[in-house]
């Protein structure tokens, strides 16, 4: 059985008003030496195969279609045993 | 100049509704490989600071003030050259 773990960021280009936010509340807190901040999505995804080579084709698959908005976000993904 | 990536998690013992709403639409799109999703943050934060030791306290500080809400999420983060 593998384990998909995705991560999904904003693209480079594209501007991150909750991780503004974030680094704003940081600096308030006093954690000055805070100069950017940006936030993305985390995912574990248990998958019923056996079979890694499948398993990242269809894992790609799924960013496409449903994970990320691949206009204004890139994902990257990993497939671990577990 | 080091760079924090943080990763909050919720814990095992947590409903993750969100997750199990992704898991839904995956099966609904056929990916019925996909037997449970979990949903995280993934944060990168750009610190202006050369002192790992120090970088490493200081984001620990950072998420059990704000970043987690450690009565239900998990946090673990690295700190990256960057």
């Amino acid at each position: 059985m593998f384990k998909a773990v995705v991560y999904v960021t904003l693209r480079e280009s594209v501007l991150d008003p909750q991780g503004h936010a974030v680094k704003g509340a940081l600096n308030t807190l006093g954690f000055d030496e805070v100069k950017n901040v940006r936030i993305g999505k985390y995912m574990e995804l248990e998958l019923g195969t056996n079979d890694r080579a499948q398993a990242e084709e269809r894992v790609r698959e799924m960013c496409e279609k449903l994970l990320a908005n691949t206009v204004v976000e890139d994902y990257r993904f990993e497939i671990v045993e577990g």
